[in-house]
């Protein structure tokens, strides 16, 4: 174990972070310590508390020129069972493989700390750089996320700031640091079916309509349809039944009514309409008594190759000598409301193996090596 | 509203059974006061308390010749809720339409009291007659009815017990009373199936196995199957899904495994394995990986035309005027059980249209056509 004073700069932040438990949405002064720091650099700062979530945007340049967003951020998801951590995940110790070690060492303080020490070295370097160096801080985005990078957004959206480029410190690499940035996210939209059949017991069937036996078929065919086949940026649009409710408990009784929870995760060849109506379809084709609550979270958004993705890929091939590879795969990020302002929305950190699990943690030297690329990305696109 | 003692001495004593609230598996002295009568009447008396349960045998007559049980239950169903009754559930009032009213009147203290008064005539009337009368009444048909008419009936094999008739009080007639006598019930055979798949999260889904995806063609399947075609005496088999649950309430993660717990009515035409090999077969067809818990609650049985369902059939008529119709239609009861011991089950009560529901009643009257019914039925076969 190393003594905290030798470490970098960038570590020794991610450590004061991650000891700090900022589980959703508190934020147990993660932004404080990040403006202090910021505010020393010469960043003009904004806090952002909506309803009971902390935020704050700040910013360093000009008035004109292009605008460079760090985005983030300092809530983390709850430790699950404390006693299976091998090490306190609140302690941010670095274990006998070079492995910092806490909830939210990869997702995100480490990013955080090696944006704050990149946007710190770049100002001191390149005091009056182009445009603008800003940040836009959560600590919401891990909870409902209603009051987080959203509500920011709209505030940014009313008072017509624009926003160039962003880099999200989500941990997009998956076995090297820098092996995939994320340059999109597909869509997610969720949905809450019900279908009404009526009660009875099971010895007097003909009395009664079975909601389960009713909903199989039409299930089955949702499950096997194909949606679409995706395109170059990504995967075909994917269908799953989360939760599916149905019976009253008792052995002898036909229930009333069934409930499937379901989600899409949608590309860009599907629309929200598109994808309602055929799901509408399908049950109407089964003759089912049906309802639906539908609950949009995000539409797809997708950054094509343009100067912030050529940026970053350089950067991260300077620094590592890898070649990085943009993906749209996985969960959905803040990205998508910043993707809104008309934003090129890049996400770029460390590898999220551990993320959301017990024992989360990354390897140190990352941290280092990830700071470095945050700073040759904002040379190239600000110095 | 009629004073208490001008009614028959059936009515008089369904009130006083109705008046105490036996609620499953409480017998709340029901059984002592039909001892009583019967001890009285010169029956020989047997409590058999089983575990937590009440039951009692009670017999009159001769070691040799024919044996005829009338074979009931003093336990009650649950009232629901109070305030949804018009009457007080267990204060057995009769109304302005004659209908007496309260948890038990129709399912069974109507029967019981009627199969006592019926008894106390036909020993006074015949006090030298064929063969034995016999009761055998438990407080557990409602309930688990592990310790109840299951665990008499073990018993009475054990000694070598002969039962060559029983009379079971289960409410048999549809719209008047007679019009309908149970000479069979079909089988029950219940399962919980647990299909297994593999827990992920729903933005990765190549990553799980999703259990409702892989169950929904094959529960689709069984939910259209014909398992037969039933005969003369039953219905085809019925199918029916009860309760099915899968999914952790998580709308982003898919679940692990699905839970499905289904019934078959089954006639003579099926077997138990025959079903069992069935289900499984489909199970297979899917390619599930599946489990299933079998409870086999009982089998079918069936009391064809003879000496039983002659007797009972002519009295009705005797009595009434009315042609009965046999069937087997509708749940299980207690003469499952009875039937085992290689015995004539015949079931023959009052109404069933309010049973198991609130308002439960019973047109006064028919309980003391009822008594007459069963007092014929006892001259034909033991006179
Ligand atoms: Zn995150
Ligand atoms: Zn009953």
């Amino acid at each position: 174990m190393t003594a905290h004073a030798d470490l970098s700069p960038t570590l020794q932040l991610a450590i004061d972070l991650i000891r700090r438990p900022s589980v959703t949405p508190v934020d147990a002064d993660c932004q404080n310590i990040m403006m202090q720091r910021l505010g020393d650099a010469g960043f003009k700062l904004e806090p952002m508390r909506i309803e009971d979530v902390d935020n704050f945007w700040a910013s360093h340049g000009k008035q004109d020129g292009p605008v460079l967003c760090f985005a983030g951020h300092t809530d983390v998801v709850p430790t699950g069972p404390v006693q299976a951590w091998q090490l306190d995940p609140f302690n941010a110790v670095i274990d006998e493989h070079g492995m910092l070690c806490g909830r939210g060492a990869a997702d995100m303080k480490g990013s955080l700390a090696a944006m704050v020490v990149a946007a710190e070295r770049f100002v001191a370097d390149y005091p009056d750089h182009k445009g603008s160096l800003t940040f836009l801080i959560t600590s919401d985005e891990e909870g409902p996320a209603h009051h987080g990078t959203k509500a920011v957004v709209e505030r940014l959206k009313a008072r017509q700031e624009r926003l160039d480029w962003c880099i999200v410190g989500e941990p997009s690499s998956t076995t090297l640091v820098g092996d995939v940035v994320k340059n999109g996210r597909r869509g997610s939209l969720g949905a809450k079916l019900t279908v009404r059949g009526k009660q009875g017991h099971v010895a007097y069937p003909h009395l009664a309509k079975n909601p389960i036996h009713l909903a199989a078929p039409a299930l089955a065919e949702l499950a096997a349809e194909h949606w679409d086949h995706g395109n170059d940026f990504f995967p075909p649009t994917s269908f799953q039944i989360s939760n599916l409710n149905s019976g009253t408990g008792a052995t002898n009784v036909i229930p009333g009514d069934l409930e499937a929870v379901f989600n899409f995760r949608f590309s860009t060849e599907s629309t929200v309409e598109g994808l309602q109506q055929r799901v509408a379809a399908i049950l109407d084709k089964h003759q089912l008594d049906w309802h639906i609550d539908w609950a949009l979270s995000g539409l797809p958004f997708l950054t094509e190759p343009g100067a912030l993705l050529d940026a970053v890929s350089s950067s991260i091939k300077d620094v590592t000598g890898r070649e990085t590879k943009a993906s749209t795969s996985g969960g959905t990020s803040d990205g998508r409301f910043i993707a809104t302002m008309g934003t090129q929305v890049v996400e770029l950190g460390p590898v999220n193996a551990t993320i959301h699990q017990v024992n989360e943690r990354v390897l140190a030297a990352d941290l280092n090596v990830l700071t470095e690329i945050y700073y040759k990305t904002l040379i190239k696109l600000l110095a």
